[in-house]
């Protein structure tokens, strides 16, 4: 049986990872965003949504997303916590983190929370370093009830 | 004297085990949560609330406490920040970090923000991995005030 | 062309780093906290106040900005997140971080949150450890409108 632990370096690498890659998303570089997926890379930024498909797609997605801010200017921070990592079969990595977004507004010191959301990625090392081949964020909120 | 410097492999490796046992908990797995203790492990949940003992004593203790959720699901989300581990003389690893609570309920975006933490850990590698011999968690609105 | 690439046990040494001078700062431990900056080190608190600068003078900084929470008790929580890391030229590490300030008030459950900011390092490695050159803090909240 192949030894699938992760070692602790990986992890290192994929929140520094996470780091760049999600100070850039909120910097609103979306080239050097979608420049983090693989070129074939699939971006499902919400389940109601159809997913982004290419980096060029991922790079039009998220510029039709931010025009809703357009008259309503703010900083997003993309917050990320509990990563956790798993070894695929296929040599790739399933990545499964906590997402909480912060929305800022010019002189409110107080950001507005949420939603808060879970990311399931799947990595990948090439040889230019990690690249997500795809992304899927499930939102909490819409989760359906357990009981009654 | 003994070298107790913290390797930054450990660190990661603590990181790593932080982020699966939290996503079990807050997954509603709680045998795997109380598999992260030892066997006679303990779980000190609230300073007001007696201290849960071994595997099974804290399944229980977890399961007694989702009561409260049952007419009222919610998705709970339990961060954690700035890890801070020493190396104690007996070879053990304290661990005290940052721990905040998100609820989130059906529907609405933002969540519930609160209560805010400190965790106080200590863990143990045996054969199969880092363990929590203890956790003991206090509640940062319970602080007594300094002054006045 | 020299290799800039930030290895991953540096990135674990340096979260390590902000845990333990986070922790320091949130525990009222200002000489703690002074003593992670290099003895002429800069902590430019906010943009609109002057630098503080060498460990005594952000000691006597700290104990200034405490003096507002001397009739009101409360115990703050500086989560970071995100960090980056990038080596210089000169041998310095240039760290960017996202961090959300926490404020909790006796028996109150919810935390007030915010403001959300950026904050701006630069990290040497000395003798005895990281220690920082200089800290500048950015508000999310004092942002340039980009459009209208």
């Amino acid at each position: 049986m192949p030894d699938r632990s992760v070692p602790p370096e990986l992890y290192a690498e994929v929140l520094h990872f996470y780091g760049k890659q999600m100070q850039a998303l909120d910097n609103g570089d979306f080239e050097a965003y979608a420049a983090t997926f693989t070129p074939d890379g699939v971006f499902a930024h919400s389940p109601a949504l159809p997913a982004a498909r290419t980096r060029a797609g991922i790079v039009e997605a998220l510029r039709e997303f931010d025009l809703r801010f357009e008259n309503d200017p703010v900083q997003r921070r993309h917050w990320f916590n509990h990563v956790v990592l798993e070894q695929q079969e296929d040599g790739s990595l399933r990545s499964t983190a906590y997402a909480l977004i912060l929305t800022i507004r010019p002189g409110v010191k107080a950001p507005e929370v949420g939603p808060s959301c879970v990311v399931n990625d799947v990595l990948v090392r090439d040889g230019s370093g990690l690249h997500l081949c795809s992304r899927a964020v499930d939102h909490d909120q819409e989760f359906a009830p357990v009981s009654a």
